[in-house]
């Protein structure tokens, strides 16, 4: 039964809002905690089938709303090239410590800024 | 009635796909194509207040939607600020033309591949 738990997750992340809060919890604890559906059902006082089905349901939700709005397939990538630019804008101060051209000391230093505001 | 016409088309690009299709049209016709209620009442054939009932409801979903995700409040300022990161890449990179140091040339270049992926 299990999908690919990373993007189950990631959906998750992104789309959680848009479920159930019972729906949201049951997802979560299949999908973030690892819980299996029996240690589930236990838990939350209804079958097997029960959390079973309400997780399916969940899933075909979200990957539904993935298929229309398609945010996870295009911001999930945003975050390790900011950190990528992060990265070379500190390696790029570095250089210039030894440079010390003014110019691209500001420049530099406001990329670093917007960049941080959108990690 | 007319809300913010901005915030609007916003939503709309954003999540008009949750929308059912004629919603969608409804909407866009209104807020895009700046038809008023009885222009687009005589353009689809229904009552000009069938128009405005569609209208509401889709304005309801969609903030709605806005409200659980939020989106539009965290990715609509993402698009300026990569543009303002593109243009000190390429300041940096005319200076660095006369500079000429090497790992400046190598990571500037870095970033503007980076962020020209994500405008």
């Amino acid at each position: 039964l299990k999908s690919n738990t990373f993007h189950m997750s990631m959906l998750l992340d992104y789309y959680g809002e848009l479920l159930t809060d019972k729906q949201r919890e049951l997802f979560d604890l299949y999908y973030n905690e690892d819980l299996s559906l029996s240690e589930i059902a236990e838990h939350v006082g209804i079958s097997r089938q029960g959390v079973r089905d309400a997780i399916m349901r969940g899933e075909t939700i979200l990957r539904d709303i993935e298929d229309k709005l398609g945010f996870v397939k295009k911001y999930s990538k945003y975050e390790p090239k900011l950190r990528e630019i992060a990265e070379s804008a500190a390696y790029i101060a570095s250089v210039n410590a030894q440079v010390r051209n003014y110019e691209i000391a500001v420049r530099v230093d406001r990329i670093s800024k917007l960049v941080n505001e959108m990690i």
